[in-house]
Order: C-alpha cells, then structure tokens, then sequence
C-alpha cells in the first residue's frame, strides 16, 4: 500500500485507528473454541465488527508462534482475509524482527511476500544494515522501534549520549538510509510529551503508537503533539477493544468500543480540518 | 540444560563450536530438493556428521520463516531430531525477539516449552521487562545481543553515554536482571579486540561468538580476551561448515571444516588446561 492510499482511507473513515489483533486463547468467548480455527474464528468476527472503524490491523505474532503450527496457520488465514476482503485495510506484523543484512531480507520476504503484510515492526538494535533490507521493499513499510511505551522502555532508549538520548539518535540517524522514505515508528502513548520533541526530528513520517486505551484521556494528549499534515498517526488499541466482552456478543461490543475511539478521533479531526 | 551440563560437553568434546544451521534451498546440494522435507534432510545430514565435533546448533529462524508453514515444519523436525538424538547437544534458536512482559513471555513459551530449544537469541532494546520474561524459565538461556558483528553494529551499540558505550551499558545493566544467571550475550568475533573489555564486566558468562570463519585466525584472538574458567565462549560457524561443498559429499565436506575448527580449539584448550 502506499502512504498516500493510507492518508486517504484516513481522511474517509475519520479514523486513524490502528486494532491490535493479540489472541489469547484464554481471553476469548468460550463458543469459539469448538471451532476449527477459534484464533481465526475471533479475528475474523472482530474485524467484520469493526473494519469500517479502523485503519490498520496489527496481529502481534507472538500470539500465534505461542501456539505453534497452529498458530501459524491462524496467522496465515488472518492476513489472508483481510487482503481478499478488505484491501484498502492497511495491515501491521507487529514482529520486531531484525538481523543482519541478508537474513533481514528473509523476514522481509516471509512478511512482505509471503504474508502480504503492508508493514513490519523492526527493532534498530544492530544498525543501519539490518534494517535497509526492509527499506527496499516497494509500497511496504518498515516501522522502527524508537520509544516503547514498557516499563523498561527508557533502560536504553534513554541514555543520553553525546548528542542526546539513543532513541533520538534511532529517528535521526535512520533518515539517513536508503528507502528511509518506508519508514514508519513505533513511540508509545505513555509519555505524550515526548511527541514533540520527536515531531521535530522526524516531522513527516507516520507514527504507531500504542498504550491508547479506550478512555481517550491520552489520545488527545498525543493528537495534540503528534498529528501532522498527514494526520501521522496511528493509534493502537488490542486488549481495550477485542476483549471487551467474552460472551456471544464480543464483536458487537468490540465494534462500540472502536467506536468510541474513532468518534473522538473524528472530533479531533474536525479541529484540525 | 544446566550450564553445567554445558561445560562438561565442552570439555568432553574438546570443542566449543556452534553449527549455524542457516538453510537457503539456493544453496543446498540439488539431489536433496527431490526429497520430501529438503530443509530437515540437509540438516538431519549435517547434524549427525558433525555432532560429536559440535556442542550447540542454532538454526536462523529467518531462514524458516522464508519457507512459511513448510519452514516452521522444518524447524520444528529439526528440533525435534536434535533432543530425540543428541540430548547432550546445546540448542539455540537465532530468533532475537523481544517485546514487552507479557507478549515476551509467549515467545518464551513457543521456543522453551513447545519447540524444547535450551537457549533464544533476544534483543536488548526495550529494556529490562522484555528480558525478565525470558528469564524466568528453569534451566533456559537467554542470549541477549550485545556487540554485533556487522558493518551497523556500532550505529547505535557504539554510542557514548554519560558513563561508557550503549553495548557496555546493556552488559552491566543485564547483571542487575531477575534471572541474570541465566543471559548469555551475542559478541561479535570481528572485533576481538572488544572482548577484554567485555569480560571486565561479564567475567563469568558464556558468549556466543558468530563472525568466525573456517580460516580460525580471528579463533586465537577471541579466545585470548574471551576464555574464562568455564571455557565460557561458543563460537559459531555457519556458512563455513554447512556450505563446504554442494555435491554428494556435502556432509563429508562439512564434517572436514568441522574437525578443523575443533582441533583449533582442542589445541587452545590444552594450552590453558
């Protein structure tokens, strides 16, 4: 996908919000699990529920290798119906991969190629050559971790060095690279008062941020420093939204949560217009 | 395994060498593209010449992925045969995940519990509670990058901070982890210039070393900085060994660059017994 189509499903659905597909198979409606695929089962409902809502779909494959196999094939049919039944949904491999030079171009192939993923999630640990891999695959986006919203998320992002923190130094070293234009990156919604600071550095690339949750108090917060004239924002939502009911109604309630979400996001669009 | 278990086949073999287990169909011999599974046939060939001159496999999870479902079949009969065969053998998956508490304990999960690997690769960057979640699994090591060897590894390992280089900070930071006991750290043989400072702070832990080619120049420098009193080093070939000829007697070939490597190091050995 291309940015300019993102933008402008962005500008037509009023929503910049981004759905953390994070199964647990513990977490979901108990019914699903006689179905043949349950993982597949909920992702399926959710997005059908809520795919007028959202922009992006993000399934973290940590939820699927946890299963093995199984997971794996759950994770296939997922991207697989999203691609065949909402093409303009831009979609997410929230995987943190990253290697060095060639062996980045495997995970490259496995997530671009093989799963049709728009958009990976690349740690910046081993430099420059492990990540312009990613960089030279057309229409896709390499999304870069610069500052995560954990607990521990300033243990080394946050050292500051001769110039300032490392993950300043992340944002602006990776312009730089070759294809830097696929870049996206990932700052988490805990610490809005970073935004602005990095809108500086990295003003007109797309930020994914998760740590939103459904209350909206922070979304603001974040709109505030980080929208750009792109909008330049995609907020992610897992657990508030796909696990806010485990009865026979999950998807519906699902869909009035991603609701409340994109008519904030709506509003704060509007302001901005 | 207990790094005890570890050491004794260490000083049992008189080797401390790691098979990189990185299958690129490319690059197999051809006669094994007719059989059912190529990629555990090559393995399974090259695992039971060499197993008695190696310590630890580390198949690339980049490579596996590449393939899809047929590559994380692969993965999953090559584990397999390892511990069903050659229980003593150490096993690391190269997968370098990491991500936050929760998710990195399902990683955890997918290579400790369901594909029984002794150790993972995991990168460092979002700091302590994406590792402490590895770390909680008995008698499991955990391998956090630290000095890479590629040509990027310095772009952000390198930087100064207040008190020393971001690769020493995640060193000495790490010590001070839930578990630490169980880390092991991924140090670059390019640059064995590194390692006396390395072993300043992390006298007692094991280092994997990839970057050592067949040639076994760079071997005597690692070892002279690196070597504790646990041995404490596992140097990894990949290419080298596995790729040693492409014909029929591709096993024979990689057993001969194996034994190679392993007198190196049973010489070395001698010298400091």
């Amino acid at each position: 996908m291309t940015k300019k189509a993102l933008i402008a499903q962005i500008r037509k659905k009023n929503s910049f919000l981004c759905i953390g597909l994070d199964v647990d198979l513990e977490k979901i409606p108990a019914h699903l699990l006689e179905t043949a695929d349950p993982i597949f089962e909920f992702n399926k409902q959710i997005i059908d529920a809520t795919h007028d809502l959202a922009v992006a779909y993000k399934p973290n494959t940590a939820f699927y290798e946890a299963y093995g196999l199984d997971g794996w094939k759950s994770l296939e049919k997922t991207i697989n119906y999203l691609n065949e039944n909402y093409p303009e949904i831009f979609t997410i491999a929230d995987a943190k991969r990253g290697d060095i030079g060639n062996t980045s171009t495997r995970y490259a192939k496995a997530f671009f190629e093989n799963l049709s993923f728009d958009a990976l999630t690349v740690a910046p640990y081993m430099g420059q050559d492990s990540v312009e891999p990613f960089l030279a695959f057309v229409d896709k986006f390499t999304i870069l971790l610069a500052l995560t919203s954990n607990k521990g998320g300033l243990d080394f992002q946050g050292l500051q060095t001769d110039k300032f923190q490392v993950y300043k130094q992340v944002l602006e070293k990776s312009l730089t690279w070759k294809g830097s234009e696929q870049l996206m990156y990932v700052v988490g919604a805990t610490k809005p008062e970073y935004f602005k600071e990095i809108r500086k550095i990295v003003p007109n690339h797309f930020l994914l941020v998760p740590g939103v949750g459904a209350q909206g108090g922070d979304l603001e917060a974040v709109c505030k420093n980080g929208l750009n004239k792109d909008i330049g924002l995609l907020i992610n939502s897992s657990r508030g939204i796909i696990y806010a009911s485990n009865g026979l109604d999950f998807a519906q309630k699902a869909r009035e949560k991603a609701l409340e979400i994109q008519q904030q996001m709506k509003k704060i669009l509007a302001l901005i217009a």
